[in-house]
C-alpha cells in the first residue's frame, strides 16, 4: 500500500472504535470464538476498485489469523459479478470488520469509478483531471489516494504545499504582478503559485507575473481556448468551475492542462460491493 | 448544538491539521495580520440546512474574534439565493476556515436534504425515514445528526446499542427462537433485538421468539404487507434492501414502521452552499 | 476477548506510560535484556474472575515473547489458593506489567465479585442485578464487562443510548405523558425510553405515556410491590436507590425486572490476587 | 488547582465523551437551548473533600457560562448536609456534566476520606500514611493528589522516580549490597533507593549499602521496632504489607516513618455527594 | 502566528505534560494561588529572534490571565541587553511555562540564528539559503518556520509534496529521463520533481528529462559553475552536501540557486535568552 | 531497549506521520512493492553511539520484513568508518524509514558524545555530569536516555520529581529555612528537595535547613570549593552555571559531586552517521 500505513490504521481505529462501543451485542453472546468463516467480496455494479488493501487490513488488525486471497487490484475494472477477493478467519472478526470494511472500500471505489469515468471523457486530449480541497475531515488522504487510482491527479495536498492566489490574497497584496512576487521571496523553491483568473486581462497579468499555474475560472470552452493560446506553455493550465460530466470533453479539448473536480470527492456515490459470510 | 462538543472539536481539529500542514502559504505573505473581512453563506441551490453550528465553530476555534450573524439555522429549508449567516472576523481566519466550514456544511446539508426528500415521500403513511451504519469513518455522529435535522430518525449508533441478528448470529445461536433467546439472557434491557427476516416463516419465528424489531430483507411491498399484517404490532418492523426513491412511496404504504435506508449517508450529494468573502 | 481491542490495548498503553515514564530505574540496571523468568497469578480470596485476558494483554503487549497458560477463565468462582495462570517471558516485561496487570485484574474481578454477591442474594426471583453509569472515567467499558461477568447485567452505556427521563427533563417537557411523546417522535427506534417515577402516580402517568421501562425510585419493598402489580408487565421495572446487600432480597420479591446498584462499580473492593515472579 | 490542567481537562474529554456518544437523547429534545438551572452540591455523609475544582471544570468545559459558588474546599471536613457549592448556567451542560463530575467528585472524596481516616489513626506518632502504585489506569495523578488531600503523603509516582528492589532485583543483582552499588552508579543523584527487606538480617544489609529508604515487608510491630532502632535514622523507614485500620496505630507506634497502604486507592468507598438541579 | 495554532499547541501541551507530571512540587507548596509576578525575556547574546509568539502562547495556555508587552518581533536583530517581552500573570503559571517557552524559544531562535549567518554570507549573490528535512521529530513546522524567520527558505515539507529523485529512485526507474517521465505521469501538477546528480552527465540527462529541480550533490565550486552554466535557467539548481560555512559564499557564487544545509536545524546551538521573574 | 515502549513507538509514527503526509511521491511510483534492498549504518566521525535500537524501531514499525544485524551497541565508542548495523527489507520501508531513523540516531549519537566528552574532562574526580530540563518537546526521555548512553547522569525527569527551589519559591516561603520546613512536610518520602544558593551564606542555610541537594549557582571554582567543604557530605552538592568545556575540569576538581550542563541536550551537534542503500 503506498498510502502511510500508520495513517491508515489510525483511521481503521477510529472507525472500528466508533462501531463497537464496548461489546458486539449480537456476535459476543452467540458466536463462539474459536469459529471459522469464509467471505467473499463481491462487484454488484460495475466501476473501478480502490482501496482494497485499506479494506483488508481492517481485518488484520482485529485479528492476524484472518488470511485473505486476492483475485483483483485496485485500480482494476470492475464489472457486476467479479470475486474481489476472499478471506477466511475468526467469524466475529469477520462480522465486526465488515462494515467497516465495506464503507471504506465502497466509497474509496466510488470515488475511484467517478474519477475514472471524467478520465475516459478526455481521452484523447491532454488533459488531465484533478481533484481538490473538497473533501472529508480525515479522509482527504484516502480519497486523493482513490482519485489517483481512477485515474486522476492530485491537485495541492493543502495550503501548505502550493499557493493558490484567489481574489481575496490579489487584493490585499495589490494585484496579481506584486502579490506573485512577494510570495515568490518567500516561498520555498518547490512550492508552486498558482493564479486563479476570470477573465483575459487577469491571464495577462498571471503569465506576466510568472505564474506557475493560471486557473481559468468559470470560463466557456472559447474563453478557455483564448487563454491556452495566449499562454502557450508559459504556464500549466487548471480550468475549474461550472463543469459536468455534459461538458466535459468539449472544455477539455480547449487545450487546457488540468480540469478539476469537486464532485469527484464531495459527492460521491458509493460502489455497490457486498461481503458475504459464509 | 446537541452534538458533543468535545467530538465537534475534534473533528475540525483534524480537518484544519490536514489542511493547514503548517503554513497557509498563500494567506501568511500576502494578507495582513490585522485585516479584517466579511463574510456571507449564500444558499447555491435548494435543500436542508444542517451543520451551520458546526461550520460556524470552525471559526470561533480558529480565531475567538470571529463574529457570526445568523439568519437561518438547522432543519430550515433553504432556497437558491438565501443568506444562511455572515461572520466578521480577521480575513486569515476566514480563509483558512473557508474550505474546511464548507466541507461540512455542505455535506451535512446533502445528508439532511437527502433525508428530507425521502421523508417527504412517505408522509401521510406512519412511516419514518432511518439512517443505517452505511457511514463514513469518524464522521457517524455528523451525519446520524444530519439525518436527524432532514427529518429522519436515527438506527442505532453501532454494535453496542442494539443487538441485530443477521443470518450468521441466527445459524450460529441455533435459529432464531433459540438465538433471541440466549441473547435476551445475556443483553441489558435497554438494549433492544431486531431479527432479520427474509419470509414468513422467519417472520413468524421472531413474532414468537420476542424479537423487538423484525427487518424485513429486501422483500416486495406485497410481502411487506403480509409481514406487517401478520405482526400487527407485536413488534416494530422495519425495511431494508432495494428500496429506491422511486419505489419508497410504494413500500411505506405496506404498514411497515420504519424504511431504512444506507444510500442517505453512502452516497451524499454535497448542497451546493458558497462562502463569499468580501 | 468480547471488548474491543483497540479500546483495550489504548487503556494498557495509558497505564503504562503513567507507571514508567521513560525507565523503570530499579530493572533497566539490574535485570538482563534476556533474563527469563515464570510468574503465577494466585488467586488471595475467594471471588469472582474477570479481566485475566486484560491482565494477559499487558504482557503481550510489552513482550510478545510473554506466552501465558491459563487455568481459570473469567466467570469462574476462584477459590483462595486457586492458580488461574501461569505466564513465562523476558523478566523485564513481567516486572514491568506486573502492577498494571493486578492493577486491573484486582478492581475487574472486585466488580464481578460485588456483583455475583447481589446476583446470588436475588436468586429465585425474576430481578436481574444492574449497573449505573457511576464508572470512572475511561474504564465504563472494562467496568460493565465485569458486572456482566459477575452474572450482572448492563444498565445504559451512555446519555445517547437510552433516553432516562428525570425530574429535570418531565418538568421542562411538561409532564410525563407530554415528555415522553415528544421523545417517541425524535428518538430512534432502537432507543428506549425509561421514566423515572417516585409514586402510583407516577408509576401510572409512566404506563400511560407508554414508558419503555420504569423506575421506582427510592421505593419501599411495598411501594414497589404495589407498582409492579399496577403495571403488570406494560413496561420493565427497574428498582434504584437505597437499595443495599441488606434489603436487596426483600426488594427484589416485590417483582421489580432489574435492581441497579451504583456501588457494584463507584465503591470497588480489589480482589486480592497477586503475581508471584519466580 | 496544583494538578496539570491539560492533564485533567483530558481525563474530563474522555469521561464526557464516554458518556455522550453523540447526543443526550433525554436533554437535546426536551431541554430549551436556552434554560437557565441552579444547582447545589451537597454533602450526604462525613468525609473529606477532593476534587470540587476538578468537578467545577467539567462543567466550565462544557460551557463556559456555568458560574460556581465555593462553600468549600478540598480538604475541609464534610459534615452530611454541607452544602459545598452552587453552580448556574444553562441545564442542558448541568444534566450532561453532572454524572461525570459526581463520579470524580465521589471518587476523589472517597480517597481523601479514607486516607484522613488512617492519618488520624497515627496522630501523635512520626508515622506519615503513603499511597502505592496500586491506582486505576489514567486516574493515578487524580488519586494521588486526593491522599494528600486527605493528608497523607504520596509514595513514588511511577518507576523512574524512584528505585525499589524487590526480591527479584536483589536476586538478579546479586544481593543487597552490590545492587544498591550497581544503582548508585547509574542513577540520578535526584533518584532515591529504597529496599525492600523481610528479616533483620536484610534490614542490615540494606543499612550498610546505604538504601536511602527501607522498606519492612509484612513484619509485624515487635519486628518493625526492632528495625527501626536498628537503623535509628540511617535511613527512611516504610512498612508495607498486612496492615489494616485495625492494627496501624500500634504498628505505627513502632517508631517506623511511613506506613503505605494500597487500599487507599485500590478499595475506595465513594462518598456519597448529590448533585441537586433545581 | 502564521504557524497552525491546533499544531502549535498540542506541541505546548506535550511539553508541558512531559514536565509536569501531576505537580510542580516545589511551586504547589509555596506560591500561594493568587500571587502575581511579572517576568522579563532577555537577550542574553546577539542573534535573530524566532519563537516568540509560541513562547508566550506557553503561558495564555497554562493561564488565560498572563498579559505580554512585546518589545521586539521575530525576525528582529537581538543584541545582548534586548528587552524582548514582558509579561504579567499568575506567579505559579510563569514558573511552570519558564523552561518550556525558553526551551521553545532558544531553540527556534538559534534555528533562525544560525540560518541568518549563513543567508548573510551569500548576500550579493543569487543564490538562498534553505532548509532539509533533517528536523527533530514533531517539531519539523517549528523549525521551518524559524529558518524562515531567519531569512532562509524551505525545501519541501515532506516526502508528499516534491519528489526527489535518488541513485536508488533512479536505478528502479530505469535512469534518469525513464523515471522522471514515470513520474510526471503520475504526479499531480502542483509537484515539483528533484534529481539528484553527481557529474555533467547526469545533469544533462536531468536537463533532458525536464526536471524542476537538479541537485548538485557534493560538487566543487568550479563543478557547481560548469552545471549552472550549463543549465542556464532550464532548472532551478540546489547545491548540497559538504558545504560549510568556509565555503558557502564561494559555493553561492557559481551561480547555483539554492544551497541546502542539514545543519541549520540538526545541529542548533541554542541562542541564549532568560526569563527573569521578578 | 530500556526506554518505554510506547513511548518510542509514539515518538517514531509521530515522524512517519510528519515525514509521510499520504504518499511518498518519489518512491511510490518507481520502486516496485517487491524490492529488497540492504542498507549499511556508518559512522562517519568519532562518537558514542546512542539510539540504535530507536533508529532500527524505525523500520520494524515499518514493515516487520526488515531485519538487522548489529555489530554495535549503544554506549559504544564509534570510529570513523565503523559499520553500525546493517538492515535488509524491502525497498520502499527503507527508503521511507531512512530520514526519521537518522534523524533520531544522529541526534542522539551528539548528545551522547557530547556528554561523553565531558564526563571525560571529570575523570579522576568524584564529580558526576548531569543532564537538566533543558530538552525538546516530547524528546526528553530519548534526550536523557543518550546522556545516560554517554556516561552522564539524569537530573530530575520533571517538576513532579524533585523540588528545586529557585530564589521565588524562597522569597515566597519566607527564606530558605522555612521553605525547606513547609515542603518536606507536604512531598513524598521519594521526593528530594534542593536549594540554590548563590553564596555561603545561602549554602550555610540550606545545610541548616537539611537539603537533600544544594545547587551552587554560577559560582567560581574557588567558591565551590569553600562550599563543599563547608557542606562536608551533609547534602549532596551541584554546580551549575557558567560551565564550559574549557574550565569544567577546573571546577570538577572543587570537590562538586554534580556538575549539570544544560548544553548537552541544548545545543546538540549531530553525530554524522550515514545509511547507504545498496
Amino acid at each position: 500500500m503506498i498510502l502511510n500505513k500508520f495513517y491508515v490504521d489510525d483511521v481503521i481505529k477510529t472507525a472500528l472504535l466508533e462501531d463497537v462501543n464496548y461489546v458486539d451485542q449480537a456476535t459476543a453472546f452467540v458466536i463462539p470464538e474459536d469459529a471459522i468463516s469464509e467471505a467473499r467480496f463481491l462487484a454488484k455494479a460495475d466501476g473501478v476498485l480502490a482501496g482494497l488493501e485499506v479494506a483488508l487490513r481492517v481485518f488484520e488488525l482485529l485479528d492476524d489469523n484472518v488470511k485473505a486471497t486476492v483475485y483483483m487490484r485496485d485500480g482494476d475494472a470492475l464489472k457486476k459479478g467479479d470475486v474481489i477477493a476472499e478471506i477466511t478467519g475468526p467469524t466475529r472478526a469477520l462480522l465486526q470488520g465488515e462494515r467497516t470494511a465495506l464503507n471504506l472500500l465502497q466509497h474509496m471505489s466510488g470515488v475511484a469509478t467517478a474519477t475514472n469515468r471524467a478520465v475516459k471523457l478526455v481521452e484523447g486530449t491532454n488533459c488531465s483531471i484533478a481533484d481538490t480541497r473538497k473533501t472529508l475531515p480525515g479522509l482527504r488522504a484516502l480519497e486523493k489516494y482513490a482519485v489517483m487510482t481512477g485515474g486522476g491527479k492530485n491537485h495541492r495536498f493543502n495550503l501548505s504545499d502550493c499557493a493558490m492566489l484567489k481574489d481575496n490574497h490579489i487584493d490585499a497584496g495589490g494585484g496579481i504582478p506584486k502579490t506573485v512576487a512577494t510570495l515568490r521571496q518567500k516561498l520555498g523553491h518547490t512550492v508552486k503559485i498558482e493564479v486563479e483568473t476570470r477573465n483575459m486581462d487577469e491571464v495577462r497579468q498571471a503569465v506576466g507575473a510568472g505564474a506557475d499555474i493560471i486557473m481559468l475560472d468559470n470560463m466557456t470552452a472559447d474563453e478557455m481556448r483564448e487563454a491556452t493560446d495566449y499562454i502557450a506553455g508559459r504556464a500549466l493550465t487548471e480550468a475549474s468551475g461550472n463543469i459536468t460530466l455534459e461538458n466535459l470533453a468539449e472544455k477539455a479539448k480547449s487545450g487546457v492542462d488540468i480540469i478539476s473536480m469537486g464532485a469527484l470527492t464531495h459527492s460521491v456515490t458509493a460502489l455497490d460491493i457486498s461481503m458475504k459470510i459464509k
